[in-house]
């Protein structure tokens, strides 16, 4: 694990290695939030979930590395002043506090756009196969729906304007599954496409990672509950309760092992493993 | 030309018809922008390159659309308090006056990433030729770049940060290549891309582009002269003076017509057409 967190690294850095160009400040704001701390989960996820169906890891590294700076802009963005004004992430200062608001703002445009210039640059199209950038371009447009307005974005927009009286089931299911598990499911569906799964193998996948963003996301609410509580933010936790969301963690725990052992002709010891890691982790 | 951009705000706006869904709001925010007196210009200048080369106008008509989607992206995030705090533009209150400064910065990720999503959805890779396809990706690739850190935001970052001091005349051409005529060359290189133009004419549509958005931009210092000396701001006219920035209108102006006599071969009268009356703007 500890391998493949640094070989996505050091994708990244290949990326905000521009010294001495006129525009250098936005690339030392990105990188500062690119290497605060993150946990990779998202392009562990995809590079785990391709390796169940292919070995060279050259070919879904430039989507890991657009994966975790779509995650990121989303981070610096959620930060800012007029949306959550944190000040502190992962115990270090947030972007905008240190750079300033207007080059935060710069800073999230530029990782969301470099995030498609590179996953577009990845394609050869004179050095590949038919098949391969078939599945490059059915790559980008799978990430780039579920980090969307009708994905990532749409859910920030109902958490946005969501409070305890307007929430209804319905919409608060769509917030869970747009906002955290629509880049799970971005991540671990490119994944399986670019390594060549079959289409049921796919959308076994696929519900694999909805459930798991969601088990994440509401784990998140659990351990954040006493400050949710205080600002009384609208959670999956404040609206059902302790005792009705501690069941669905039990549930989703199960549905994600589950989606996982159907892939039974597979070898999925790896992508259990990291899911195991995620489903019992600590704070 | 009134035809033209009937059919331009058509595309976009079938792409903002999402009633009734949880996050309307932000398909209001973002519609608001697109609707509110653009003139289409990257979007024209792209059809019209396109049609020097092609007919089938369903090709490049995504693209026109995704093009006008990051300009105005990046007018709603450029209009941010943080940013140049306008409050108004083209005599209508801007985004963040109407819809709050936390929804703007969301209208203006959701289009930004709408336009990526609009590209890549438009490669149909089992209906398409091979030829097909690649001009779509080159044109996604030549996008990405001219309005990514190293172009529109690039440039953008070196306009925040400077000022008379540390600006020199390198660094000034660096902003205004990358800022304004970043889009203009994505436009006009992607509509040439797209309609199968050759290398070559795809290098002399490069420049004609890149000295188009200069001149553009320099045309606009001329009219905001006033304004721009009352907030201090450095411009191409505040650092030369009126005298060199006149004749640099007409320098580029020659350049601009020159470049397209180049294409001898080839009917330009439409593109030239639209070329005259972008020269010959008034306020």
């Amino acid at each position: 694990m500890e391998k493949l967190i640094k070989i996505i690294d050091k994708s990244i850095d290949s990326y905000m290695d521009i010294d001495g160009v006129y525009q250098a400040k936005i690339f030392e704001a990105m990188r500062y939030s690119l290497f605060t701390g993150g946990k990779r989960l998202r392009p562990i996820f995809m590079i785990k979930t391709y390796e169940i169906f292919s070995k060279d890891i050259n070919n879904v590294l430039p989507f890991a590395t657009a994966i975790e700076m779509i995650h990121t802009y989303s981070l610096i963005h959620d930060d800012l002043p007029s949306m959550d004004n944190d000040q502190f992430r992962r115990g270090k200062p947030t972007n905008h506090m240190v750079y300033g608001e207007a080059m935060s703002i710069l800073a999230g445009d530029g990782l969301l756009n470099l995030a498609f210039e590179i996953m577009s640059k990845s394609i050869e199209y004179d050095n590949e196969d038919n098949g391969e950038y078939k599945r490059k371009i059915r790559a980008i447009q799978e990430i780039s729906k579920n980090s969307g307005v009708q994905g990532m974005i749409g859910g920030q927009v109902v958490d946005l304007l969501g409070n305890h009286e307007n929430m209804n089931r319905d919409k608060l299911k769509f917030m869970y599954k747009a906002k955290t598990a629509g880049l799970f499911q971005a991540s671990v569906v490119a994944g399986a496409i670019l390594g060549g799964a079959k289409e049921e193998e796919i959308e076994i996948l696929r519900n694999f990672s909805l459930d798991l963003g969601l088990l994440y996301q509401i784990q998140d609410d659990l351990m954040d509950a006493e400050e949710d509580r205080k600002i009384n933010k609208l959670t999956f936790l404040t609206y059902y309760g302790v005792e009705h969301t501690e069941l669905k963690v039990l549930e989703l725990t199960k549905k994600v092992f589950d989606s996982l052992d159907q892939l039974k002709n597979r070898n999925i010891d790896s992508l259990k493993e990291v899911t195991k890691l995620l489903v019992k982790r600590e704070k």
